[in-house]
């Protein structure tokens, strides 16, 4: 039986045989067949690799016979001999995955090398010098990457040489020299592994390649799978290549380019570039490459081509390239091209330019971006070239960077910022009575708390910078300070925060603004053509409205009345109307809430004149509008003990009991959400009212408005039904009272598991449907978000118990499954039904392209996420038609 | 067009009629149509009633005609005649719905008396006193329930007359006073309405129909109907039916009985009767009625042919009778029959006893015995006959009665109880550190905390009774008292609690112990003839085990591990466990931990040798066996401002920094259930290995133990193939270090609704599956228990948002609808998957019910609720096949 072909040629690949030949074989294979300067060789495929660990690491039969056929091809075609003092042949071997993991594993380089064909090389080249380096650096990686001897060792060697000659730069070593540290290396090297360095090169060879194989389950490539989730199963080739050496003299060097700048996207070539070097120069870093352009004065000829070729390349693979080259003694090769990694801003320049080139067409624009890369330009940001002394990292809570002095109270931070200081607060948690310190601040930091915890769902309602649940800071409010890591941080002390990553900085660092592009709005209108999923935003003030609506949003899809309720001008009030004695006292709390919840929605309907606001109803439990108990037990404690006023300790006591008496187990699945317009169903009335009078006088100004009344944390149809009744029935009074008529709708959230099941019943009452699929993953999966992502989440995506953190990419097996039951249920009842998702997922790329799957008509995501939306949603539309 | 048929005669219907005819006119109906002596009469059907309630509450066309078409043949076949002054036709107007709702609408008696008529009446019975008597009863409820006058007008006027006369009790009033009372009655009826009372029989007739009609409307009726979950649109039928008296003299009488003894179902004739008296006054309790068997001796051939009547009923009903008769002038007339009502020992006896009388099938025996009522029997319980001065009610949290000394602390609970003392522990709220005191209490009462509050759970783990959440309670631990409704309870007062109605009861009260009858054993065996659902039980002791399998579970369904770990001896073992502060100290912990987890396994399997036992690996969250952060900051500040010792201070510190560190938000969605195992594996090894370390002991003592290793809380199939590699591992462990070979599996709870939507997936590394229903239920309607039945479960209910507590009774619609995919998911991956329930609804007869009908192994439940679910079982069998 004819054994399976495990080993091909550079002429005998293609581009598009990644998966057989990783990434940079199939590279080397396309370059070669297109006529491009690529030094000779072969590869051996992933699948040799897979088998090679099917078998318990051993070459699968008939590989080694057919890697002994393609070197003697390679001999002849080069006219060089493994071995062969006189004329040897050397060969580089390179992994190459079918998925890029840079560093990852191991490469050997000048393989073949040994103590006869080094003297040849020597001869041949007529640099003795040169020859040694060579050789020694064989006998350094292989020493390293095949046997397994520690770096560190012949690293020492090499110093005691320069000691020994009194000198400090590997340059300034002779041949005679590197011939000692040579000796030094092989003497190592039998000591370490009781055998002397192999002779024979096809010795060496076989070896290299296992240790190749081997390098695809060491400990860093496995952990960068995990980090990048990139299959373990895949398997790496092995590149066997004809050494060139840029490191031959003046007219020798190797360099790395860029086809176009990747930061900036500007159409130019981008790269540097070493005289008389080896590719691992440049990477380390020892002398300082030029810049490619310097090429041009120093090797017209070589530049030319190298322009030409860049120019063919690009225009090949149709997109802009990373390319490695060396130059050997003038003459050009290619070692190494791949699409180039690039920022966000310059990947959008680049696609536009390139539809604008006639290159690629929209769509292929559209799809080259990537929406999760979005976040880098679409929040205020650190300048990513600054140095940072980060002193802590905490959860990245609400994106964005800030920068301000410490202050540890809210009532300060206020003060602070009405007199222009821009401030940071940093509190343990934060609790409604610190919104005005919140509200003044340029960012929040706490130390306890997870995403949702009060400060991070508040910070993100106002787009503010905030990093929560910062465990590492010690905070003393008494010393006004915190300490973390044995340093003390006062109050005024400038401290920065990234929200985007949870660092936390001391000093003051340089940020960046974000920016739509002019190419930006350009991609983003061809996303709009494209794409059949609407996009609306999550916004609670007219400003974000206005934002949201700037950013391209076609509609607010969760408006939250709560964080309205806690301003702390309102709060006293609320607070009032929640510990009231009866209805009657309650009432005339509401009183006073209701020409304030009308302005707020005036604000909002106004700003999305035209467009639909969907505005949800009060939704989180009243406890969170009071204050805590523990501190108030403190508090009465301290009072008896000093003996305070009667009067102050039996108010702190009846507060504290009916605080106690509203404090819930678990508040996530208490007394919350429609269940509270059921049991108080004179707060859902004031809204209703306040939502329709501010549409009544927007009507009378001559606008449209389209509110959508929605009713948060239904389980069952008869919680919607009884609901709606009242707030048709206030719709009508309003009608009548101001002789004005307006449109409105009145739909439910979906983010309980049984409102999902019984999804056909719902929809008898409901003009629309939001997921709520941040409360509908938190019950489907028995999650509580905070709970999790400080407990266990680490555990179970370390453990690969899940692939994803489901609160930031939609868990489309479980809640999904869900979501799919409640859409087909729903529309079997109401096939026009309007169904949209507005949990954070509604800004998650991957989970967008799920509710383009599902048929929802919208997702809502946060101002800022809306052009991550636009283009997701058109990517999902072209992947999934 | 002809009308409807409205209106039948008694001898026109059947008592298979009752939908149509009601309950109280399709069984008079149907003993007319077997011969037996009833006065004649005909129903207005219900059908009217739904149409009267459409019409605006009109009669239906046709109806009225119908009416006087059947008056005409009554008058014929009486001989009597409406408004005939010579020889009037009376009346009764009488209720009577399709369910019974006894005393919930409105009755008019004596019909059909007039200024002339009551004349007439005097005249043919020659007595006075007699008709008038009759006369003034109309007027009095025709003028209370037609016409809507406040019966105490009527009453005031009686008692006025007995003044002038001077006179105490109405049986001294003579002819002329009732003509007198009559004509006040009268005026007062024309003051009240404007209008003199009808005197045209006719218009009183129809009158009376409109009212009763009315009366399936009013406020108590619909209050009953609500309570009992009785149909708002099923209507009331009217029965016309012709007056007879008991109240004609010594030869007249009325009376009640039972075909057999309603409370212990002895088969012998049960009841009592008045001589000269109308049914009215049997039921005021005005006079001492006579046992019925004293009618033997005054009217031997009545009494004859009444026995003979009861026989026959019975014999046709084949179930006991409740009857209402009257004796007229030495005839007996039957006016009533129907099934009745019992309490759970004579339902039991009755049914038995018929078996073997041959009166019906046991199929039948077992539909006889309501499950719900069986919980009074299997509980020690209050004596039912006890006068109780029930000083507060708080949530029924674990059934049974207990009585003792009030004491604040559980130490003192203890050491009292060690002294032979029996104490009831009363506590705002417990923790674990009370356990000691739980145990050693007779009951457990709390002012705070829901349903699954901490006392609450285990108490019901302890099968003893608790009352909780009684927020009446104001307890003062320094005083050492509790305060309600203004009265003082000290510590040594004696109280009673009920923890099956969640009363508190001052001093000792009277108790009854449960009891497993000859009858009852007799009645479950057929049961388990029949039914093909198994039956286990939860039970984390084996003194509850035993009790278990005495009561016929068939093994285990649910070992909860975690109560094991509150014992107080291991409670500090536990939190050295939890505090530790790296792995070493934990395992250090747990090492200590395992001979007695192995002692806890050993003694359940060895009672349950043989039949299988389900054990739950650890479950709740980790602060649940810590203090309470608010008690530890107040005593943190109390030290503080005493000036408490540092070290003392510090140690508190740092816990209550580990406290907080460990608190969550939402406990019940946060880091417990396999969670724990996941990012602790020392602590389920532990429990892994103390398990297959005590059956391997047992296996060597020649038992047979079939342990059931039962994850917790999974949401995924990975998290169940991690930890089941880790059993399986150490059930390896075992085998090799012990020699012996043991039986054992390993299966997952579906708690929730993730586990339940990907059931195919969970079921490929699954055993076995258990419905958690309690978790499910909490998050598929994403209710917390504790906080929904504190807060608004009473709103749900009443606004009937829900039909019942889904706690209670398992919501079919959206839990069951999981189950059942799970269900159908878990046995398409493995067809003889076993799947059980372990929720508290796995001891509810409705739930049970579904349980048959999705195809679920077994049902398990507490151990007392285990005949319960016998029963219930094979009931489902018998409805659903």
């Amino acid at each position: 039986m004819a054994s399976k072909k495990y080993v091909y040629r550079f002429d005998e690949g293609r581009a598009d045989m990644k998966d057989l030949l990783g990434g940079k074989g199939a590279n080397l294979a396309e370059m070669t067949r297109i006529g491009i300067p690529v030094p000779p060789g072969f590869i051996i495929t992933t699948e040799a690799c897979r088998e090679f660990y099917i078998e318990g690491r051993k070459f699968p039969p008939g590989m080694e016979d057919q890697v002994r056929e393609e070197l003697k091809t390679l001999e002849k075609n080069t006219g060089k001999k493994m071995g062969d003092p006189e004329n040897p042949l050397l060969v580089s071997i390179r992994s190459g995955a079918p998925i890029s993991m840079p560093g990852m594993m191991d490469t050997v380089l000048n393989l073949g090398l040994n103590d006869q064909t080094v003297e040849g090389l020597a001869r041949n080249t007529g640099d003795r010098r040169f020859a040694y380096d060579c050789y020694r650096r064989l006998l350094n990686m292989f020493g390293d990457v095949v046997l397994g001897i520690e770096h560190q060792k012949f690293e020492r060697i090499l110093e005691m040489q320069k000691d020994r000659k009194n000198v400090s730069f590997d340059h300034q070593l002779e041949a005679g020299d590197w011939e000692e540290v040579a000796r030094e290396y092989k003497r190592l090297i039998e000591r370490e592994t009781s055998n002397p360095f192999p002779q024979d090169p096809m010795e060496q060879l076989f070896m290299a390649i296992y240790a190749v194989f081997n390098s695809w389950n060491n400990d860093r490539a496995k952990i960068y799978r995990k980090i990048n989730k990139i299959p373990d199963d895949l398997g790496t080739a092995v590149n066997v290549q004809l050494m060139v050496f840029g490191n031959m003299g003046g007219d020798s060097g190797t360099g790395v380019a860029f086809t176009r700048d990747p930061s900036t996207g500007t159409n130019q070539l981008y790269g540097e570039y070493l005289i008389n070097a080896q590719g691992e120069d440049v990477v380390a870093g020892i002398r300082t490459p030029q810049p490619i352009s310097a090429l041009e004065e120093e090797m017209p000829e070589v530049f030319r081509q190298f322009v030409d070729t860049c120019q063919l390349l690009e225009r090949h693979y149709r997109n802009m390239q990373d390319i490695e080259f060396t130059i050997e003694r003038g003459r050009l090769y290619m070692l190494q091209t791949r699409n180039g990694k690039r920022t966000a801003q310059a990947a959008i320049k680049i696609a536009v330019d390139m539809v604008k080139q006639g290159l690629i067409t929209k769509e292929e624009a559209i799809m080259r971006v990537d929406p999760a890369q979005l976040n880098q330009i679409l929040h205020r940001r650190i300048n990513p070239s600054a140095r940072l002394d980060v002193i802590a990292v905490g959860l990245p809570a609400s994106p964005g960077a800030a920068c301000g002095k410490i202050v540890f109270d809210a009532d300060e931070a206020e003060k602070m910022g009405q007199e222009g200081e821009k401030v940071i607060l940093v509190r343990t948690e934060t609790t409604p009575d610190d919104i005005h310190g919140i509200v003044a601040a340029q960012g929040i930091l706490t130390s306890r708390g997870g995403m949702t915890s009060h400060a991070a769902v508040v910070a993100r309602g106002m787009g503010k910078p905030c990093v929560c649940g910062c465990e590492a800071l010690r905070i003393d409010y008494d010393h006004e300070q915190f300490t973390v890591g044995g340093q003390v941080f006062r109050k005024g002390d400038l401290i920065s925060i990234d929200g985007a990553t949870g660092q936390v900085i001391r000093g003051e660092v340089p940020m960046v603004d974000p920016d739509l592009s002019d190419e930006f709005r350009e991609l983003l209108r061809w996303a709009d053509e494209v794409r059949t999923l609407g996009v609306r935003a999550n916004a609670d003030t007219p400003e974000d409205a206005a934002k949201a609506r700037d950013f391209g949003a076609e509609g607010i899809g969760l408006t939250r009345t709560e964080h309205m309720f806690m301003a702390q001008d309102r709060l006293p009030i609320v607070q009032q109307m929640i510990l009231a004695a009866g209805p009657e006292e309650r009432s005339s709390a509401l009183d006073k809430l209701l020409p304030m919840q009308r302005g707020d929605f005036y604000g909002i309907l106004k700003a999305m004149e035209g467009l639909p606001v969907t505005i949800r109803l009060l939704d989180p439990p009243l406890h969170e509008f009071l204050p805590h108990a523990e501190e108030l037990a403190v508090e009465i404690t301290r009072l008896r003990m000093t003996g305070g006023s009667p009067g102050d300790l039996a108010g702190k006591e009846e507060l504290l009991r009916k605080v106690r008496s509203l404090s819930e187990f678990n508040p996530m699945l208490g007394h919350r959400g429609c269940r509270l317009g059921i049991t108080f169903p004179e707060v859902y009335e004031m809204q209703a009212r306040a939502i329709f009078e501010a549409a009544a006088m927007l009507v009378r100004e001559g606008r449209r408005v389209i509110p959508e009344v929605e009713i948060p944390l239904v389980i069952d149809v008869n919680e919607l039904a009884y609901l709606k009744e009242m707030v048709v029935r206030v719709a009508g009074e309003v009608m009548k009272e101001t002789g004005v008529s307006f449109e409105y709708t009145v739909g439910t959230m979906i983010e309980v598991p049984r409102a999902a099941l019984l999804a056909d019943e719902v929809a008898a009452e409901a003009e629309f449907f939001s997921f709520g699929t941040n409360d509908l993953t938190q019950t489907t999966l028995g999650f509580s978000r905070d709970d999790a992502e400080g407990k266990f989440m680490a555990d179970y995506l370390g453990k690969k118990i899940l692939e994803e953190n489901p609160f930031v990419v939609l868990d489309r097996k479980g809640v999904g499954k869900l979501m799919k039951m409640a859409v087909d249920l729903g529309r079997k009842t109401k096939p026009d039904l309007l169904i949209g998702i507005c949990g954070e997922h509604g800004g998650d790329p991957d989970s967008i392209e799920f509710c383009h799957q599902i048929g929802l008509n919208y997702v809502s995501c946060s101002p800022f996420r809306v052009p991550v939306a636009r283009l997701a949603a058109a990517q999902a539309k072209i992947k999934n038609g």
